[in-house]
């Protein structure tokens, strides 16, 4: 299978470089194919501007009314990055969590990335239909995965942690930007506590991840409603009352 | 009083930039002083790495390591934005919410100004006291304020709407990111179905903003518990169990 590893940090002989390196080595072990961005080796751009529209003619920018991606007028970065997108049966999305949310750096890459047409602005908008989205889009039937590391303690990080919890820090990720175009979004790998990760700390990691990358086609995907299989009420996109009556927040998009 | 605005839009003529343009003039009108940190006119740079200590030597980049700040060894635009924090009461950063959260170049600003021994690692860390934070630190005493336009409806950004509660979208902002470092958090103020703003609509925001500018002083913060006063066990850093047993998530870190 073809694989794509989006790789968010600066140093690297950190943790997360040798994690890098350790699954590129297993997933072409298993005999896929992996592409790697490695964002800040490639000086990705980070900034979302009308730079990134070649054909723009000085009239004011709005990267929703752009349509750079239909008209085939974007920059190179981006379409060589969407291309991968395409080539990808998954992804995986590798970063050390900062300020309880991806590096700047990968954001812009999925701003950029994620262009009107691709990602977004996809399929039928009327009040009876909401776009392709939420489960259905250009990316659908693709698998995908973050990898994140927590300088911070689990319990931090725990349904009760001062933190909030790792799955609703991860919610607009998991949910917003990968479930959004299509994806299947598959349980996260968490390290915390990373500066205190000696030898066998890390052979255990890799072995933990190993596992997580053998199952990369077999493991569960997280439940997420699809937006237009009957859950939700058009145009409002809120929960159905006789669903999940009086509970509200990010867990209710998850079902059975 | 001194606020500054963080500011984050590539386009000067969007309904962003007029907010921006209505903002500045409504508080020096008040009488207050104001300085903009206009992101992209500024061409920050967005991406954390090693280039932003000066004095490096080719050693393995970590940031957390790295205390430039404390050694003055800081590139000088990070110094002048921790300059900026240091001068004001009152902070606003104001951003589209692109992808359920602030723009790349927005979270690069926090990544780089936000550096270590300045907006973390501040204070005693042991088993006892983990660090000024979480209502405590270098900002304590300020507040801060979130201005953001969504070009989805409100009901979609609502309790059970399919984005997720905007609240908890911006929990990790507005928790993470401006009550870490002390600052006392306003109630958002949140612009819906931005693509559709007539003068009439136009005209109604900026009397609901000049209001919320009007009323920054007295505006009731979010309570958000503080970490160090007693709500929390340390070192796990979950909430203690006797508060609002049974229940979890982001919510639970608001009190009364």
């Amino acid at each position: 299978m073809n694989i794509l590893l989006v790789y968010a940090h600066p140093e690297p002989q950190s943790l997360n470089g040798s994690l890098k390196n350790f699954v590129i080595k297993h997933l072409e072990g298993l005999g896929h194919f992996v592409q790697v961005s490695d964002l800040y080796a490639m000086q990705w751009k980070a900034t979302l501007d009308a730079s990134d529209c070649m054909a723009r003619q000085g009239i004011r920018f709005d990267p929703a009314l752009d349509h750079a991606f239909e008209s085939g007028t974007q920059s190179a970065d981006i379409a060589l990055e969407q291309a991968k997108l395409l080539w990808a049966d998954a992804l995986i999305l590798q970063f050390p969590l900062w300020w309880f949310s991806m590096p700047a750096i990968l954001k812009g890459w999925a701003e950029r990335v994620y262009a009107y047409g691709f990602a977004y602005g996809v399929g039928e908008h009327s009040d009876v239909r909401w776009g392709d989205r939420y489960g259905e889009g250009t990316l659908a039937g693709k698998r995908a995965m973050l990898m994140v590391t927590a300088g911070g303690w689990e319990s931090h990080y725990s349904p009760r942690g001062i933190n909030g919890p790792i799955d609703d820090l991860l919610f607009p990720i998991q949910h917003g930007i990968l479930h959004y175009p299509g994806f299947d979004v598959l349980p996260p790998f968490v390290l915390y506590q990373t500066s205190r990760i000696d030898e066998a700390k890390f052979a255990r990691a890799c072995e933990a991840l190993g596992q997580r990358l053998d199952d990369l086609w077999i493991t569960a995907p997280i439940p997420f409603r699809p937006q237009n299989a009957g859950d939700y009420d058009i145009p409002a996109l809120t929960l159905k009352a006789d669903i999940a009556p009086d509970q509200q927040g990010f867990a209710l998009h998850i079902g059975r």
